[in-house]
């Protein structure tokens, strides 16, 4: 069979044709090369539609990349999707607490979800900057801690999917004045979140 | 805030959501758990046109992992996405070589793809079960293997996502005689793919 073998060649056209497809638009190119990875990891256009990206949020992301930044993410599946030739590159590093013992055992006791308790120690690690691809309690968790002057996040990747809380979740976290890139609505998921990380790290450093 | 917390409420209430918006349909009930999880996990009602579950694949894949079965998946996110538990108590394991060294090492030696040397691999390890979320070359390579006599897939998740040979990998595998559940198209994902998996070992364990 014929067909393209070179991994290079096939995001490059891949890229090509959502380029084609996507027509007209206002982005600038940062906010495109966002979008374009997006699409391209879920194949639906209609994130043209449901993704935002706050102003100066790329700016606030860049920076702290570059600073060499701890990550927190609400999956494994999102820790799986991260670059991780990227993050090295950067002296970035990205962790997720869902599937630690202790972790568990606190959700148990107090009767909260993992995702929950997860973040809960990612705040008292001192992390700043998150990536919530699956759990919106995890996402109402931190904009709790935030009000209670708890969590200084500078950085928010807000992606939850699904059907209880997801949206609403996002709407939460809009409300507050910090530099963010929001799913709206019930979409979204982990590899969203990763690609829309990984997308912001090629601004930096070349994907290898 | 007030939020579920309970993540089995969670999900309880996700699949009755829904089950309300799904309305009319002609799905079988095992059938209909492998659907819903799949829109559980994308929130895209779409699924409903382009989840191709064949005659008997649902047995096929029941018995298979009844018999404790190792599975192979061609990308991390997918193998971070299935439930270990369940796969713990089927006595089954999952496996993904994209990321071996020595499978970089061939892939770059003979300008194919990593998924197409990892599929390469699970052939030669004699893997019976297939799970792609991601990678239309290691589906292509995998058709080229069955037809060459050097493969006896046994059961085939095939979802791979995007604008490159995605749709068209799915169109070949789906020539074969072997029972599969495809999502026919440019759309699926790894999350799919693991969803699929995770859907057909509730069939059989409790989730956990």
């Amino acid at each position: 069979m014929d067909y393209i073998k070179i991994p290079m060649d096939i995001e490059k056209r891949s890229f090509e044709i959502i380029g084609q497809e996507m027509g007209e638009h206002k982005y600038s190119p940062r906010e495109l090369s966002i979008i374009k990875r997006v699409i391209h990891t879920t194949a639906d256009f209609d994130y043209r539609n449901i993704l935002y990206i706050r102003d100066g949020a790329i700016d606030a992301a860049v920076e702290l990349l570059k600073k060499g930044v701890t990550i927190y993410t609400d999956t494994k599946m999102a820790l799986a999707g991260i670059n991780k030739k990227a993050l090295k590159d950067l002296n970035c590093n990205a962790l997720c607490f869902v599937s630690d013992e202790n972790v568990a055992e606190i959700a148990k006791a107090r009767h909260i979800t993992r995702s929950m308790a997860a973040v809960e120690k990612a705040v008292e690690d001192g992390v700043e900057f998150f990536i919530f691809g699956n759990a919106p309690t995890a996402l109402f968790r931190l904009k709790e801690l935030i009000e209670e002057g708890k969590c200084n996040a500078k950085f928010i990747i807000a992606t939850p999917i699904g059907f209880v809380g997801a949206a609403e979740s996002k709407i939460e976290i809009e409300k507050l004045d910090i530099p963010m890139i929001v799913v709206r609505g019930r979409k979204g998921g982990s590899t969203v979140a990763a690609s829309i990380l990984n997308a912001l790290m090629y601004m930096i450093v070349d994907r290898g």
